[in-house]
């Protein structure tokens, strides 16, 4: 079904006093976070689950300037794998964009919304939520508050018996951390769902025996492989990392995000993390933003860690990021789409000529930083494969030509 | 427990990664909404439950001015039912005030904070939140949109066979429909654990066949005698208003709340409203929000329905509301407390000298405007008891007093 068939205001999602029962979506439904649902449901998660804030603060939001370029729809470039040249605005249909916003020095220069998203809207950030757990965790590195060689097992006890706890901060960070932990969301039994069952807000079946929260399922993972060796994306990695902050600083990722970063740059929304039963903020996956705001990260990152007139992240942070992570690492994961990229506190660096690197989440969501361009690139996105190999295509050498294009 | 001694800080609810397991408070608790938690809870309902926002939208909030007078605190007066004098100071710990602020002449002469809540921070607004869907109802009323003499059955026709057919909405809208409905929280068997039952977004037990949504609880409501001739107190009048705005508007009251005030009025935090099982917003109390929001919400009503140079509502729907309801039916309901009152557009009207008006929700939630006095009061409190006869007498007289200090 294509991005316009599957709009969910055109399938009447959740729509009327009441809905219909066949509009209805639930939590409990086993497909609510499957395409086609997913449309409705990437912008909806407070709806169907407990979630903490991420204030803002109450004073003015910091304007973005805007300068919109009528060129950019018509920029062409040739999707990965393909010979048939595509146009930027056939991309955002062809990969089920929900909303896309590039600045250009800082300046707006293209913004659309479509599917369940506008701009006073929220969509879930998936996966690019662990950039954000990094960013808090090379901010720590870099002020001193956090060592990155101690081993887990003297920052957090609880997971001295885990196969975290004698990985280093770094191997955590950098997810080189040796894990039997499968993420095929394909396989019904994968490790993966155990671990959304621990974190499952909802009281648990009365036969449920297994762990019943992040911290709890945490402690039960067990090695394989050693640390430091290889790449292996693994969510658990940056759900370890917030309950390190969260020992260190004494804060949830959640209200450490709000106080050093989200209630400093200017957003002009709160953001909002789902939530395990016992309230701890999902770090791997469960940031949920406006568009905007995850523009104003980017640009965080793109200007070294200033924003707003403000320094918030102390500039050996960035750099330690920019610099990227061990190239031989990351090839072990064989991704044949990311040749050459490397991975650092949790962000993906391209390593390409233009220095970009991206935060990536899944079914399409991205932040992507072009410090050669001067570009800033923030999209939310529904498309039905979870992985982003399904999104690489139409998208990253999208980027890559507007890039160019703005630098002419 | 004082005040001080049941400060959720202090008693350490939900701190630590992970919280101490006595220190855990979840939605399936049954004591999660009661005294001590309750002072913890009223700053987190959507840490435990979905949720749905109230927008502010994007642009820069309205600032209040800011003059504090200091000699406030030591303003005295007579609490009902004693003769000993109280502070204004005293009053807060002596009714679990957890936030309070006071606009004179919209300028903010007095703010604290205390409990779960701060500036940045959100509370529930519990049954102030009716006074917010009887203002939406009022003003579609006042624009033709809604017909108060209508009855319920030709607004909503799936309503037809229940007690609310035969009403008109200006019986809803003022609750002098005739209801087989009790809400005595004391009594293990009354409607509202029904009708709470019905709104729980959780899923349902399997051997649960009751209704499982506030709509559907709505149409099994019987009638017990007759409409329009004496005042009953039921939240259940708030969610058939709820369900009569969605329809003639297509907008649930959460949707159309952010649309035609919170996102006008200058607010500087989104709210947000609890949600049963198909996000259907608790009309009747649900809503969540900053506390100076609330004031911003007083100062639109103190002001004729015009914020920030803005005509948000029709005058006459304000005019409406402040001439008050019928004292005769009001009388019949037996509040003590509460002699000479009446109750219009779901708000709470003093008919005294100053022309006093109240949005009131339990454990002590307050909107008190007195025009006479050019005064708002938001107050946002987690007193023990629910019923605000707990309340009233350390509130109403010393909100009198403080006009009367303002007014000199």
């Amino acid at each position: 079904m294509s991005a316009e068939a599957s709009d969910p205001g055109k399938l009447g999602w959740m729509v009327g006093a009441p809905p219909p029962p066949d509009k209805i979506i639930r939590f409990s439904d086993p497909d609510y976070f499957s395409f086609p649902k997913l449309r409705w449901t990437a912008c909806h998660f407070r709806q169907l689950m407990p979630t903490v804030g991420v204030s803002r603060g109450i004073g003015a939001p910091m304007p973005l300037e805007r300068k919109l370029d009528p060129t950019i729809d018509a920029v062409t470039f040739i999707p990965l794998g393909s010979d048939k040249p595509m146009s930027w605005e056939e991309s955002l249909a062809a990969n089920y964009t929900d909303g896309i916003v590039v600045l250009h020095n800082g300046v707006v220069v293209y913004e659309r919304y479509s599917g369940c998203l506008n701009d006073t809207g929220q969509h879930g950030a998936m996966s690019v939520t662990k950039s954000l757990t990094g960013l808090l965790g090379e901010m720590l590195v870099a002020e001193g508050t956090l060592d990155a060689n101690a081993k887990v097992a003297t920052i957090v006890p609880e997971l001295a018996k885990s196969a975290f706890g004698d990985a280093t901060a770094r191997q955590v960070l950098d997810m080189t951390t040796g894990l039997r932990y499968s993420e095929d969301y394909a396989d019904p039994d994968a490790d993966v769902w155990i671990y959304s069952a621990a974190g499952n807000p909802l009281p648990k079946p009365a036969d449920y025996s297994g762990p019943r929260t992040y911290f709890e399922y945490l402690q039960t993972v067990r090695k394989e492989g050693e640390h430091g060796s290889a790449f292996g994306y693994k969510t658990i990695n940056t759900d370890a990392l917030g309950w390190i902050i969260a020992r260190v600083t004494g804060k949830s990722v959640a209200d450490l995000l709000s106080e050093r970063i989200w209630s400093k740059m200017g957003a002009e929304q709160d953001g909002y993390y789902t939530v395990d039963s016992i309230g701890t903020p999902f770090a791997g996956g469960g940031l949920n933003a406006g568009l905007r705001d995850m523009a104003r990260i980017g640009l965080l990152l793109l200007d070294d860690g200033v924003i707003n007139g403000q320094r918030l992240v102390p500039e050996a942070a960035i750099a330690d990021i920019r610099a990227g992570g061990d190239k031989a690492a990351f090839a072990k994961a064989g991704y044949s789409l990311l040749k050459g990229w490397s991975y650092r506190g949790m962000w993906w660096i391209s390593n390409n000529e233009h220095g970009a690197f991206m935060a990536r989440g899944v079914h399409g969501q991205a932040i992507y930083i072009d410090p050669a361009a001067h570009m800033v690139i923030a999209r939310f996105a529904s498309n039905p494969v979870a992985g982003n190999a399904a999104n690489d295509p139409t998208s990253l050498p999208a980027y890559e030509a507007l890039a160019r294009h703005l630098m002419k």
